[in-house]
């Protein structure tokens, strides 16, 4: 017989000092836990509560942390993780003609994306991030490989007027995506968007096949737009158009829209992102890096724009730290918005974990610690020298805490970190398969 | 007898997969060993060679590990350590007057200084600081807390034109500079430099003293100086002058002056600060999270202006992360300068070493791996996922390297932290102390 006090089964209790759960906003919860049953959160209570109302397989106490949603990197190219750091400090055209590319012409394959992605999800957990946005060559292998290791991911479907070793022709680029999208549209995890490059690098015609298919499949589309002046000049000579223009001529500027980059953006061109319910992948790193600008991330934000937080590639970054990019983004916004309170520190974490799902397409699904939603958690430990003393969780979050203070990542309720170790990953196979891309990439660069 | 081959004793070998010397600039020694004696580098050599020519007391070997020099921390307010995150996302005036200031009166003493330096001092041990430029009240505590824990500082002796625990009046700040000068003047370790605050809040009067002392006592003069266009304008308004020109008529532009933030600066200006050897400590983060603006570091260090790297104090930054305001400034500065190539890895790092030992007065002491010099050396781990694949040793140090990577510290040739964990300092009565100071502080802003 159930009783009022019967005791309700569950996989996981996770207790911790605090949960941050991102709605409502900018709340902090003390002592408080979080119940997983079947993948999802079914319960967050307060602790003293959470043991009286659930019986739970495995519980997990964290008194010292905080309980975070996990992170979403909202744009990142992962297997260009094994070109971490092998050409900096060059503007962005001698970066790409004379390293980058001729390095990819060499190495692009389902090898080198597959042993790149895995390298760059492992860097990933060990950060607190959970998804990705990815956006490369070879969406096939990426999206078994983000299965293989249980991550979750919105794959990008490459479209660019160039050939590569993924496709020869427009014809192939569109046949391809068509056919990779088809095999994943059922899978739990990951997911697939149309990735054109960028305006400078895909058609009208192949934007308008972009439209009508990503309308038809109801998926997203991840696209570079306004990265930099250079881009935006370009477009009103070749086409009599700012890129933004010409792509809401084509139709594309709408909600399913994950516009990379926006460095370059008009008064007017804010509104129409928040009119049309775009979303910006704001990468200040990359940005900065390459010298591109500096994106408007408090207009944007104060606009109602849903704001998302991307690191871009390791090859221009140099890492996949989202508390990192997190932080700088919270810091550089004011900055650039002459306001000291602009994107302040739970704006900041929102854009990092429920802007990034929603921009995604997986705003039901993650980006808030919620009953109903998939267990996306990540476990940050604040009693170290380095986040004392504590006086504001969210602030220590944002601003002071590194993401060596991560110690356990699930991801549907699955773990995938534990007290800072891999779980299900060979670490060891995972640095001698770095090694020798190391020796293989040098033996290039030296040819 | 000795004969060529007759080992030389000596205290410690660190042997290192690479030793970045930081002078010459841009250099990589691969499979390096280097070899302190009484304190002082004696040798930088092949690994190979150092076992067949030293006869160690102590080997440490680090195979996977880069060796450098201590970071210098050229702008910090230490004991402001305890407010970390108190207020964030704040417009500057509002953020001193109705948050720090409040608490400050009812908080600087001795105790607060001395434990807020002590936390700062564990976190920039674990975070491959060696030295620091600090800029409070109470500079003796400082001192004695910077003396008791072996670590390398040059300590701001006040002097601003408002009473405060420290000292009443103007004669009073300068009767107590001098004594506390006078006290630490033979030190190894700890040096003093005057620290007028900023031109706002120093008069004509007190900066004349400070030439005149300065000159006598062959110190530094540390002082905050066109941190925003606020600053500036107001210099105009009430003294006819931007500050650097009216701190350049009262003949203190010179090579003893670290000018910090320097966000505003005409290219005359940077051509002033050129001339005459003044050194200028960048803090990024603070200028942006306080939105006082860009300081232009690629272009002062192009122009042959000595640049340093500070964090300033973790109240406005929230921490004392040198890799990782190094990396802020490596990047920024690229954005900044509309230039890809501005400030590169190997000049970032050079800024927050040897660019930082000359602005405080250390740069024959310290700053670089050379022989002769004090050992305060940094060990750092780079077999981690996080900086691996390893194309470039000073790339990944400078853009994908977070401080938690710094296993071993030497001051002086004194281990400060030996795998990760603090020597000589109690780290849970460190967290305890915070924790206490947490509830006290709770306690003031409540009330």
């Amino acid at each position: 017989m159930q009783t009022e006090t019967a005791l309700q089964p569950c996989d996981l209790l996770i207790e911790a000092g605090w949960v941050v759960p991102v709605v409502p906003h900018g709340v902090v919860l003390e002592d408080h836990a979080v119940a997983v049953r079947g993948g999802s959160i079914v319960a967050v209570l307060p602790r003293h509560e959470a043991r009286a109302r659930f019986d739970a397989a495995d519980v997990v106490s964290r008194p010292q942390s905080a309980l975070i949603p996990g992170l979403v990197n909202a744009h990142t190219h992962n297997p260009m993780t094994l070109l971490r750091g092998v050409a900096d400090d060059l503007p962005l055209m001698q970066w790409l003609q004379g390293h980058i590319w001729p390095l990819e012409a060499r190495l692009i394959g389902p090898e080198f994306v597959a042993d790149g992605v895995a390298l760059a999800i492992a860097e990933m957990l060990r950060g607190g991030t959970t998804c990705c946005n990815e956006n490369y060559f070879f969406p096939d292998a990426e999206a078994a490989t983000f299965r293989r290791f249980g991550f979750r991911a919105l794959v990008g479907l490459p479209i660019i007027d160039f050939p590569s070793a993924w496709a020869r022709s427009d014809d192939e680029y569109f046949d391809r995506a068509c056919e990779v999208h088809d095999q994943w549209r059922n899978d739990p995890l990951v997911a697939t968007a149309f990735a054109p490059h960028a305006p400078y690098t895909v058609s009208d015609a192949s934007f308008e096949r972009i439209r009508i298919l990503s309308d038809q499949l109801d998926v997203p589309v991840h696209c570079h737009l306004h990265e930099t002046a250079h881009e935006v000049a370009e477009s009103q000579q070749k086409h009599g158009q700012r890129p933004l223009a010409r792509l809401d001529r084509l139709g594309l500027v709408n909600d399913r829209l994950i516009a990379v980059h926006m460095t370059q953006l008009l008064e007017s061109e804010i509104a129409l992102c928040a009119a049309r319910g775009v979303s910006v992948a704001h990468c200040p790193e990359s940005n900065l890096k390459l010298a591109s600008g500096f994106c408007p991330a408090g207009a944007l934000q104060r606009a109602g724009v849903n704001l998302a937080i991307g690191t871009d590639g390791a090859a221009s970054n140099n890492d996949l730290d989202m508390f990192g990019e997190t932080r700088t983004a919270a810091l550089l916004a004011k900055a650039v918005a002459d306001d000291a309170a602009a994107l302040d520190a739970a704006s900041a974490l929102h854009a990092a974990t429920l802007g990034g799902a929603r921009a995604l397409g997986f705003g039901d699904l993650v980006g808030s610690v919620e009953p109903g939603k998939q267990a996306d958690l990540a476990c940050i430990d604040l009693a170290a020298i380095e986040t004392q003393p504590l006086h504001h969780v969210i602030s220590q979050l944002v601003y002071a805490c590194g993401r060596q203070q991560v110690t356990d990542v699930w991801i549907a309720g699955r773990r995938r970190l534990r007290e800072r170790a891999l779980v299900d990953m060979d670490e060891a196979a995972l640095l001698a398969n770095a090694r020798q891309w190391r020796e293989r990439i040098a033996a290039i660069r030296v040819s």
